[in-house]
Formats: C-alpha cells, sequence, structure tokens
C-alpha cells in the first residue's frame, strides 16, 4: 500500500504541474529535493512569478521513522514509528478573478515495537477560496468533488462536504476561509471498507482535482481587473495566511515537530495586506463573498 | 494602583500619538473606541498611509470581569476576576531603512470570590525590528532601554534584556524578530520591591520609548530606498506576521478568549510578502541583518 499510494502520489504531481504549466502557459515549475534526517525526504515543485500563477507548490514527501512525542501523545501511542506519505498543493493565481486552491491526499501508517503495520489510514481533500464570487464556479467545483464521492459511496459528499466546511473555518474571524470542497481524514478499513477501497476513494478524490479546477482557472485567468480588485484580493489573502499559521493543525503539526519549513510555508500567498478593521461596501461584489463565507452553502 | 496606572498609560498615549503626529507630518491617528460585554473597554488609536508610519496602532484597554477558564487553567486557579489594563503600540514605517518598532505596558490584577485583590504584577518592554541594520540605531535604543531600568536596577537590563530576545523568537526559523530591547512580566511585590516600585519602573520604561524610537525614526524616514529594499522588508515583514500569529502569546491569548479582533491584529503590517526559499546574498546588507537575528548581540 505504501508503494502503490506514493508511485501514485509521484504520477499525480507530474499530472498536475504539467496541467498547471500548461494553463500558464509562461512559467515552469522548479523542483527541490530534500532529504530529512530522520528518515525519507521530499521533493517540491514551485512556481512563481507566472503569468496565471503569481505563486505556487506541488510538493510530494514520504517520510518516516520514529513518531515525535507529541504525535504519540496526541495519538495515545508510545515507542511507536510512522510512516507518512501524501502529496500537498496551493496554487496562489495572479487575476482576482481566479480562485485559489488547496488540496492534499495522504497516506500514515503506524508500527510498534515489533515492526509490525498497528494502524493504517487515508486523509485529504480539497477546497477552493475565491476573492469574487461566480456561483457557477463554486457549483463546478463542488459538482466535480461529488462526482469523485459518490462513485464510492453516497454518504461520502455530504459527510465529506461538512468536514471541510467545519475545518477551514476561522474561527477567530467567524468566516470560512473558503467555499469549501472535502475534507476527511482516519478513513482506515471498517466493515464496509477495506482499505484498498480507502484508497481507491483517495485517489479518485485527487483525480478530480484536475477536472475541478483546471477549467476554472483558464476561464477566469484574462479576466479584466481594477486595482481595487487586487487589493481586495491581497486583503483576503491575510485570511488565508491567518487560517494557516493559527488554525492549520498540519502546518502547526510540520512546525513543531522540525518539518521543512519552506515545504510548509509555501502554501503562504506572494503578496497580502492588512488594513485595520476593513470591511466591503453593502451591496458590493467584495460583500456578496463575505455573505456566502459566514454562511457555509450547498452548491449542489 | 489601578486608576493610577490607567491614567498613565491614558497619558502616554496622548505624548506618543502626538510625538508620532508630529514626525509623520501629514497622517493623524483616527480614535476607535469599543466596549467588553463582559467588563470594560478600550480605545485604539490607528494611524494608516502617512507620509512616514504606512499604518500603526498606539492601543489602551481596560478590561475586567470573570477571568476566561483557559486562564484560570493557565494561572492554576478557580473562580477568580481579573482586572488587566494596558498600552499596546505597533508602527511600520513605511521607508525599509527605518526599523518597525512594538511597546507594550500592562498591569493586572485577580480577586478572590469575596472581590479581594490576590495578586497583582506587571509587565511589557518594548522592542525593535529593523531591516537594515544600523548599529548606532541598535545601540541608541538599547541604551535608552538600559538608562530606564538603571534608575531602578543594575540587574534590570541584562535580565530583560535577555528574556526580550528568547521571547521574540521566531523558533521554526531560529532566528530573532528583531534586535530585542526589554522584556518583562509578572513583576509583582517582593522583598526588595514593593508593587509601588514595579509601577514607577514600568513607568518609566514606558516613557522611555520617546527617546528610544522617534529620534531613530526621524533619522530613516526619509532615506533613499530602492524597489529591492522595499521588497526585503515586506519579505521581513512576513516573519513579523510569522512571529505573531505563531507564537506571540499575547496575540493567541486574545484570539482564544474572545478579544477585541481589530484591535489584536492591528500589530500586522500593511503589505507583506512571501517568497519560497529566498535567501539574501553573502556579504549583502541584507545577509547583515540575518546574522544578528541569528545571534543575538550585546549592543551596550
Amino acid at each position: 500500500m505504501k508503494d502503490q499510494f506514493y508511485s501514485y502520489i509521484k504520477n499525480l504531481q507530474n499530472q498536475i504541474t504539467q496541467a498547471l504549466e500548461k494553463v500558464d502557459g509562461s512559467a515552469t515549475f522548479r523542483e527541490d529535493v530534500w532529504n530529512r534526517t530522520e528518515g525519507g525526504g521530499g521533493c517540491s515543485r514551485i512556481i512563481e512569478n507566472g503569468a496565471v500563477i503569481e505563486k505556487g507548490g506541488v510538493n510530494i514527501s514520504s517520510v518516516h521513522g520514529p513518531l515525535a512525542k507529541s504525535m504519540q501523545d496526541y495519538f495515545k501511542v508510545k515507542n511507536v514509528d510512522f510512516f507518512a506519505c501524501g502529496l500537498s498543493l496551493v496554487i496562489h493565481p495572479k487575476n482576482p478573478m481566479a480562485p485559489t486552491v488547496h488540496g492534499n491526499w495522504r497516506y500514515f501508517e503506524m508500527y510498534d515495537a515489533s515492526g509490525k503495520c498497528i494502524d493504517q489510514w487515508f486523509g485529504g481533500g480539497l477546497d477552493l477560496t475565491p476573492f469574487y464570487l461566480f456561483e457557477e464556479d463554486a457549483q463546478h467545483f463542488h459538482l466535480q468533488c461529488k462526482k469523485a464521492c459518490d462513485a464510492h459511496g453516497l454518504m461520502f459528499y455530504p459527510e465529506f462536504k461538512k468536514q471541510c466546511d467545519t475545518y477551514f473555518h476561522n474561527a477567530h474571524r467567524d468566516e470560512a476561509r473558503g467555499i469549501g470542497g472535502l475534507f476527511f481524514d482516519y478513513l482506515k478499513a471498517d466493515k464496509d471498507y477495506s482499505i484498498h477501497d480507502r484508497y481507491n476513494f483517495t485517489k479518485e478524490v485527487g483525480i478530480a482535482f484536475l477536472d475541478a479546477y483546471i477549467p476554472i482557472l483558464e476561464k477566469r485567468k484574462s479576466m479584466e481587473f481594477t486595482d481595487e480588485n487586487r487589493a481586495w484580493q491581497e486583503i483576503r489573502r491575510g485570511r488565508y495566511v491567518e487560517f494557516n499559521l493559527i488554525h492549520d493543525k498540519g502546518t502547526l503539526f510540520g512546525l513543531n515537530t522540525n518539518g521543512r519549513i519552506e515545504s510548509i510555508l509555501m502554501s503562504l500567498p506572494p503578496k497580502v495586506q492588512w488594513r485595520y478593521d476593513h470591511h466591503p461596501e453593502k451591496g458590493s461584489e467584495e460583500s456578496k463573498l463575505i455573505t456566502v463565507l459566514k454562511n457555509p452553502k450547498a452548491w449542489v
């Protein structure tokens, strides 16, 4: 399963970076391969200052070794080794009409002192963060998420859509980071699904990223925008930073366990603004977005 | 003591905002008065888009009521009411040659169920975050800090300078946020110092801000700079955001206890950049700053 999933994410990294380079038409990803002292490593692919993509990363990693003390406490286990591999991506387009997107698909194993695998699960999802709300984009994105889910079980989409709204929530602002998508974790084998079923599901959600996001980016990448639109995008990116640094468990876990800082913080947007007590005008396009972020919608 | 300290910070807010407006010469502070449902409130003074100050806040607040559950746990007390008042300031100048500055002076009381004061202490400090290192500025700032301390006890400056270097440390980057200053907390009455001695000390450190920072801002506000200097400032401001949102106890405490979000996050810089794996060239002015942030210096 480890090798199977790792070869899947390696292949997915190629597919996604190729598709994004094609949409950008100008910049290409540069590769940054790194090793982890305690075991394993990763391959980050970074794009900056493209014609379409202002900053983005599509990173894979495969790490293993003794489980950090803080994580042993978290999982209530002792003397445990782990293996984790996954793909993480964040794309920040230049055009404020094009949404930022995040995706992550990962696989985790734990072993006892004898090396026996004692637990294994999948996690991940994808979610969209627009700066201007195009309802058709939100519907398209969620429809692709639903399609990937429905092939494996009709309860998956509603459940993981809800978990996404719950997780990507800027509690201190009482608003969502974006318009959601899917979020799932600890997908283990149970009486209804084998670990291979979980693998097939995670695989399908990962591949769905391409159909969910690329057409939206194509559609929005060349739209006209004003300096005010751009300023609004930078202010909203500030909320993205707030979520990632204050609330995101993955980011905080990485920072607290000696993870690779640059690969973790590649998620941060290239240019960001904070203004004091900024609120959009009533009835404006900007305020329409806020309404949806305050009250997550059923998009499909 | 409550009234005495509050009247001191009200007066200090006036002195500091007047002095900063004079240096700016163009923008003025606007006042934002707010009330806290559970008791008390505050008065934020905000300046944005000045000739010299790009964004800044000089805020006072005085809040009281039942101590939040999380804080009761932190202090290992039960059924306790509290009173807290203080002044917090952060100034982000436009010119990258001028350093960002932070200051905070606060007083805290706790009461048992009968209303008796069971604990009281002062805390605070001031620290400087340059983007380009002018050794004379760092020396000047620390000399003013030392002068304020030495009047009350010769061990204060070395102790609180060290605490400042320890506290304002971006652990995940293994570098200091800036070139330090003073940081102290839980300054209580003891066998050597009465609570009035602690008050007089905190007062002196607060007033020292003016002599410590204003001359530096005056000196640097009109220096020439390039687009590259400005980009470097925005990248370094990213580290400021990282510290405040990941490590700063005051910020996280405020966000987790239903504090006033805009007053807490006024500390965030106006324009910020994140680039992937950015490092200054060896031997450059930018790399000189990093050397000092990696190895805090004895400035006086």
